[in-house]
């Protein structure tokens, strides 16, 4: 899929219900405390360096509560702010702001959060590719591999009807690493099969068995070279797991193709981006 | 809420919300690698120290796709974990095993993530409770508040209708603290009325318009002793905002009432917890 | 359809949101006042004369929340129950059953009302079939007309899509009451057509017209005397309004068919009936 | 939360499932009968003395059928209507207001009704408070407590995790109502626990043990003013049960704080309101 | 309900499903092909004859993506449609109308599919009726009964609570025809049965017991001309099952009321209709 | 996707509703006429030569309504059923067997027309791959795409997030088949695309882009063949669109790889299935 579409299809619903989640039966504050004509003007601030993903998502969150919110986006999606910097105002009734304002930062920081890392990773390393993983929060997978897409990483599968990815747990129970890729390349010639493996062991018999991609789970570099090296012209080489940044221009240089890490989608810090009213 | 339970109801949808998100058309893999009527026997493993949170919901995962599925449980929610050492193990069809693996443990990382950072800031200082926030990831808040309370925290509101919380945006656009805190007292006069204050002069309007509560945001620890002074028989004093671990004792040591953080919920890592099976 | 059956597939759902709208986040006090382990035993008891209806569903909310409860009934659905008659034992695990109370309670307590007051108009009157309307409490027809069969009525339509019933605010809009029948008619030529009539005049433009149900929406009881005596041969004819039980047999002895009101679902009053817990 | 304010998004999905229940297939009647591009202007009106509540439900009704239509309304939520008085006038097409009108009225009429039930007891007391209870109609419970502030009413906990209510029930099973109070004071010992006592004893023990209200359900006005007298100081006192609307006066003058009752929401019959259309 | 009224509220919520179904995690091709802003113009054109049917479903399809999109519609459901003949002509943003395209024209092919079988039988007899059945594809059902009233048939009922056909799984069951008809009878006098029948003794049978409509499924025009003159003022007679398009004259002939067929909604290929994009 | 694999999570929720859809307010007939404890068992058989699918899901709508079902399954999907073969014999109550009878036929009649005329088109040609397409009927395509495999088809992609197809009207809108390609390839390298092609031009430009797969879209043989000489080592030859049965060998002698058309699922028959019950 392309970077940077996100087809609101995709993410109204989630909206919806997260903020019927944080609404419970009504917002007991604002009604009180606020005039319902009262209009405000409020502004997304970072407050830290930080890669923006998810503007839509959060603007979308105003306009449930007020279709005829207007919006003055000065960044999108993408782009790296710099603390303070104004990333977009939104101009309406204060009330429906006020109480939209907790869910729609709750999708732009966690989505920035993402991509923040996600760019980190792919800054660190000497043009490795950095891919994310299943390893995703419940109910957020579609967002959170689109902001790992903002954050110039590529998505592995989305789900499990995408591909064949033999792990570790497929070959105990299959009983053996060679039976489970011949039966996967049996059942699907035209589909390419991936495989775990842990031990330069393992690579060769994935390769013989005619893996298409060895996703190294091991942590030795000097395997994962020798792996790189068995495996050119045979199959592409992803190294698995939890990457340090610092380990990520390590891996580019044995000519591994990919990092592929969990953390961007399951350990990824919120971004500090904020929402200042003013009233009108 | 009592700290632990945590009624099935609460869950059910989402796992099965969840398990759909990740199966999409079918699980293309196990499928055609793992005969459908071999047995298996899994068990999670904590590979670090972890604050287990949420088992039933990850066994909720593996039940929805296999309801025989038995479960022999080692620890339960809140037991503190060491590395390698077995939670809970699992015995079934190990191809339903297979495609319910990466739900049960996103859900199951997740939460022991968020239980861990809880429990770390409630150890960290002299007594001072550990609140959460509704800085939450969207449609996972009813969860993650459970895990907060397993990892030693407590439950500030879980939606808009509990209480009334005056921030510094309310106060912006209602014309002043005080008129806020007023308006808030008149409209519901049995129910506390809670004051985001960022400096010493906030306090004072806030006490005296009322605030059963003060939430402060300022960062000095001498205005935080001195807020604490002044609302001694008049409110609670909450300290508000990102906090490091190593504050957390001072902070307790001006007599603050609770500290109340987002980080445990916006910004948990994952807890590492493994699912290895082996066939039967 | 046949007076006593409701297939479960009708409620399932509605128990379970209803469920799900008490619960809320969990149930604050029995997860710390009752051990999750007690067992006990409660009785739903009649604490006046009603007609019960909805038994089905009130279990239901139970077995929800605990599958394994066991159910002793001592009377169904179109019993008349007395003062202090036992309607039915349940036993399983006590917290469930205190959770699930309310709303078990709720279902049944309302429904048993609309049996009860329905009862009690056919029983008021020499024959005349007692029907309900579209006047019910949104999301419960299906089972508010299910408590009118089990107190002796008869639904009339279940929704806009069975039957063409023309009111007056068709005619207005028609132009003519004997337009709006002419239409109806040539639409769809085997289907009857039932029509308001507040005045003679409009029962003999409704009959002239071909009306097969006459709705006399006036409150005189000559006139519905003098209609009935039109219409004998051409077409049936129903009171419609809201029916003092009182003239319910003046009105059965005009020869009329049916009297049709809204308010044994709009008004009715709940049943009183209580569930009582004891430990085991 | 405020008296009168309703978050559109607490009830459109309710009216989007009413709308469904009623047309279920389509509306056979209407579409035949009226053209589809006639107009035509219907009004609201009082038959009866009514206290208005659920107006803008009953808009959206209409609103989700055709987006177009006008409103001018003449009454707001909380206005006593008397007998023939307009409340609002609805333009628009014809077809899609004859579709809606029945579910328009069908949650006007139950709202009003409720509000004015609420009103009733209200305006009969000294000043007592008139509080609702979790006896609501299923899936109605929102708006139901919505009309119970609109008529004067407070509302008590919205759901079962709201405070800590501890009645008869909770008491048999936990083997005392002092085990029962301790238990949920040491649980959460900054929430009040509210305490169902029948008799003196009861509240002798529920106020030793801590209880912060006593939530009588006796009916002896002499236990009552003892009661209060007894709880001065140590509890707020609430009168809870079906209350005649002539006892409300007597109650207040015990110096009782509250009326709790479940007649104002499972027992209020339907506010007499009508729609009249004519053509334009 | 009348031949061509299709309310919006009937399949808004399956065309939002069905575009989802199609979208997965969103279009992969459209959003790198086209560029965002660029505007196109799509003709929908029959390439066959066709009876036209789901046009408003098929726009809905294009609207949901993109609301500002205009609609020039040439044509209208019932329109028979000559190959080459363009049918509606729909402008706006490309890239939506590409993505939208495929569920426009799943809707539409199948729909006017429905349609033009219908009329080819209608067509084909000399006035005997043709009438579906419930042997529809799961979920469709509202909208292929629509198709069949477009096409100019009739609707049988809707669902299992219309109406009562007793067919010879129930009779079997029920211990003889006889039987289920009385029973039938007894339960609800004032609904008429419709009765299976194979053979000329199952008539005799069923107009004994009070059947008002014959099911005739056998397969002899002899014994279906037996049927209508032993039916006549008695019953109608329907012909049920598979019936070729040169057998409907033939039954016709026979004074049967209706043919009542699967084959309309079960089998009918769809419709050749396309969707021609070019550039603006 | 495994061939015959078919997760119950992927279609218990389409039986609920379709279910649901055929209930309405409850079985009007079976209910009256077929006492509830009767027992029957009934055998689904078939009436002519059909490939079986869907058996799972049609006795998930037995199971749905009476969970104590008994199945002896005599065929398995896949397999060819001659005339008057017995496919399956269901022992359980009467009545809920009378109520699910419909909708399980519904969807066995359906899917085993799908799988029937895909193995026709398989049967016909010199192994040449039978491919679907997203001409599927709205909501089922999960369970179409699973018969196409059933009856030895191949599915291509399920939605448009899978791969990158480009049609005529992308041509058109993106100003240029060459355009359009080298767009695709550089937004997603790694990911093949496949072009629709007209004319031998179309295919020299989209080789010449890169194209992956050729979508032969012309109707010529000489074309076709002269196509597959191009695109020998540089791209695989689908050809697309209503391919009558005797045309298939025909085309698997040019050497193409793949027929892929939508007729399979948009226009088969439904399969020739019964089900018969007989008192137990």
């Amino acid at each position: 899929m392309s970077e940077l579409s996100l087809d609101p299809g995709l993410y109204r619903e989630l909206v919806r219900r997260a903020l019927a989640e944080d609404l419970g039966w009504g917002d007991a504050t604002t009604n009180v405390v606020v005039p319902p004509d009262a209009r405000a003007s409020g502004v997304l601030t970072a407050r830290a360096d930080v890669v923006l993903a998810g503007l839509d998502v959060a603007v979308e969150a105003f306009r449930q509560l007020d279709p005829a919110v207007a919006v003055d986006a000065r960044r999108r999606d993408g782009d790296r702010c710099r603390p303070a910097e104004p990333i977009a105002e939104i101009t309406g009734l204060a009330a429906p702001m006020l109480t939209a304002e907790r869910t729609a930062l709750n999708f732009l920081r966690h989505l920035s959060g993402v991509a923040s890392v996600t760019r980190w990773l792919v800054d660190a390393g000497g043009g490795i590719r950095i891919a994310d993983t299943r390893k995703t929060l419940p109910l957020l997978r579609v967002l959170q591999k689109y902001a790992v897409r903002v954050g110039g990483g590529v998505n592995s599968r989305l789900s499990l009807d995408e591909g064949m990815i033999i792990k570790a747990n497929h070959v105990r129970v299959a009983g053996g690493l060679r039976t489970a890729v011949l039966r996967a390349r049996a059942a699907r010639p035209d589909t390419p099969v991936d495989v775990e493996a842990a031990t330069i062991a393992d690579v060769h018999e994935a390769l013989d068995a005619g893996a298409a991609v060895i996703l190294f789970t091991g942590s030795s570099t000097d395997d994962l070279r020798h792996i790189v090296h068995l495996s050119t012209g045979r199959a592409r080489v992803v190294v698995s797991g939890p990457i340090p940044v610092d380990r990520v221009a390590v891996l580019a240089a044995t000519g591994a193709d990919t990092v592929s890490t969990g953390s961007i989608t399951e350990s990824a810090p919120a971004a500090d981006i904020s929402f200042d009213l003013r009233p009108l």
